[in-house]
């Protein structure tokens, strides 16, 4: 008999749809980090994946429009970064494959690595906000790849907007936790 | 009321579980590229996205594990490339996050943009063979992303193999066809 072809549903844990609401407005990058790290460090607490929170606002509004935590455990899925899960749930709730227009706006707990820098570049979002850097995030053994100084410059160059370390030492916190908590390094 | 958590289904159209035949062995690169070539061929005649095709292998035995082609435009998600959806899939059937043990290989109709160089990685496949190059999709429209030649040093140094233009010439066919049919570029 055939194989069936399969499928993947894409979502988060069901503690994020309790925890957040949609649509809610974020005045600020201070307040809309918060979030994101919130996510971030729930995610460790409720051992749902790795110590990544992600979410999508309309700019202009700071309206929360999706949020996404890591997936890769919990899913068994590589590809499932919070930032990917975060932009796959705000274009299929827009129905449309492009933030662009109007203007939306990622915020991640850190600094995205390069599927992730990839994947912010096609989905059309203008502006990246970030809390902990790279280093923050390599000292606990995970691998950003292969994003470079050029990497910026490019991104840079097609209109994003990027904007490192907003609450930095707050953002330090969920990945101690999930270093102290002995949570897996998933690098294959 | 609340605004529910959305999620997203990720599959590939219902045509693709008609054509191909999971499990079965595919034994040298050619073979394996012809089948990323037909699907990508049938994705621009059957209108059902970009032209771009993939499919995940088990190096040792050809086995075929998943395939996946571009669903950029009908499943709203900028994320969803045919190299995404592969690995997805592929890992959703291993139910694991890594095709790193048995070594799996990914073979591509088109040499993969920044996000999905990525996404190889991550996914701990051992080889990585595409068919057109860069500057084939480019003249198309259509954008790589950052990817420099040290990305692919860096993916190198990490032990991935890289085998580029495998059938470069038949790869230029679904390109072409596309561009003829007056596909979208959909680049946000």
């Amino acid at each position: 008999m055939a194989t069936p072809d399969p499928f993947l549903a894409v979502a988060n844990p069901t503690w994020v749809g309790k925890l957040i609401q949609l649509n809610v407005a974020f005045p600020n990058d201070e307040e809309r980090m918060r979030l994101a790290l919130r996510l971030a460090l729930e995610n460790v607490r409720r051992q749902t994946g790795g110590p990544f929170g992600a979410a999508v606002f309309e700019s202009e509004t700071g309206r929360l429009v999706a949020v996404g935590v890591n997936r890769v455990l919990r899913a068994n899925c590589s590809v499932l970064h919070a930032e990917v899960v975060a932009i796959m749930l705000a274009e299929a709730r827009l129905h449309s494959y492009s933030l662009r227009n109007p203007k939306h706006e990622l915020v991640v707990s850190c600094e995205p690595c390069a599927m992730c820098s990839g994947a912010v570049l096609w989905s059309g979002v203008r502006r990246l906000v970030f809390g902990a850097l790279r280093e923050d995030a390599e000292r606990l053994g995970f691998d950003e790849g292969p994003v470079f100084e050029q990497t910026y410059e490019y991104l840079q160059r097609r209109g994003l907007e990027i904007v490192r370390g907003v609450c930095r030492a707050e953002a330090l916190e969920p990945l101690r936790l999930y270093k102290d908590s002995g949570g897996a390094i998933y690098n294959p």
